[in-house]
């Protein structure tokens, strides 16, 4: 097994920290249970141990998805965010104090918090982008569309889209400062609608998505 | 000096962190001078040794303050933000990969990082639900301004407001679910516009500040 293979899981195995494995009870979700409610008192942390849980926000008839975490990832509860069951799923669950010690012991139970907050607090930016800046980046989404569909070349299921403007030119077209069509241009990467690929150029791996996403 | 008073800073000048106290560099910066921008592609990670810097996401005109952090904080500028000098500020700064190692060897690092990165996120899940929900939000911050300059009394310079609704009630008032509201409350005590002191009850500790937010 190679180092990066080695998650949490596997290192809660190992029979030092069969005293950290004990702290932890193991719960199972059905797919699309909701686990956790911002306004539900505990302060949970949990690790992975089967299926896929989603981390999301919720307000009134709006959801904003954070996270799609999987096996071996580590979150808290603390944020106040909702997380659902995306597949039936098996969870290691204890109390926030249990595991304050660990922090210490185990390093990669921090990594792995850092890493997986760190991909959230990235979506989050780009759901912060897309409310603030909708407009502009419902403009911005219609044109890559747009061009896409008239001059992308079929890959892998996607489209792959060469931009012949430069960012300032593109921020002409959306009506907008360069600076923000590159901040959006950042915030579609992030949110998976695109992956770049060279100096203005992006493969669209899912057409519909983005159409869904422009549409919105 | 107190555990809890350690902080990385002084964690650096351990006698046996002098290899990793010498991958980093100091660099000074004016206040409000920007230190950082999402564009640039160098990938820092830097301790603040003196000052304040701001956190915040700009698009446009429009600006989101994600954190104010302190002497001691450590951040990466990964995610993509602009960094300011809030002070006159001394950085010690490296490289993202010169530090990767010292992730294990120093827990404090990762630590620290667990909670900057908690912070922020806070923040942002607050700007969200502020973007998502304006109108509700304006009105409920509207509802709360009119009752603490009627009802509030006067302490530390702020008031302190008895809502005599019940989450059910105040949801009634503004036109939106009771779990909206809740969240909403939430958010502007994240934000610091209040303090819960118990049921229904809440310090305001700058009605101005309160009154600029609700009328953004």
């Amino acid at each position: 097994m190679k180092i990066s293979d080695i998650n949490l899981l596997d290192e809660l195995e190992q029979a030092e920290l069969s005293e950290l494995r004990a702290v932890f009870n193991e719960r199972r979700f059905a797919k699309d249970s909701v686990i956790y409610r911002p306004d539900e008192p505990e302060n949970l942390v949990f690790i992975i141990a089967e299926g896929r849980v989603r981390v999301y926000l919720a307000y009134e008839d709006k959801e904003f998805t954070l996270a799609i975490l999987s096996p071996g990832d580590l979150y808290a509860t603390h944020a106040g965010c909702y997380i659902q069951a995306f597949d039936d799923t098996t969870l290691l669950v204890t109390e926030v104090q249990s595991v304050k010690r660990c922090m210490t012991e185990v390093p990669l139970f921090t990594r792995t918090m850092v890493r997986v907050l760190g991909h959230i607090l990235e979506n989050s930016f780009s759901i912060i982008g897309g409310l603030a800046f909708k407009d502009i980046y419902n403009r911005l989404m219609d044109y890559i569309l747009a061009e896409a569909r008239e001059s992308g070349v079929p890959e892998n299921g996607g489209l792959l889209l060469k931009l012949d403007l430069t960012t300032e030119q593109l921020a002409q077209v959306v009506g907008a400062t360069r600076q923000t069509v590159s901040t959006l241009l950042n915030d579609m990467v992030r949110a998976g609608l695109m992956e770049k690929r060279g100096r203005g150029e992006y493969l669209i791996p899912d057409v519909d998505e983005l159409a869904r996403a422009a549409g919105a």
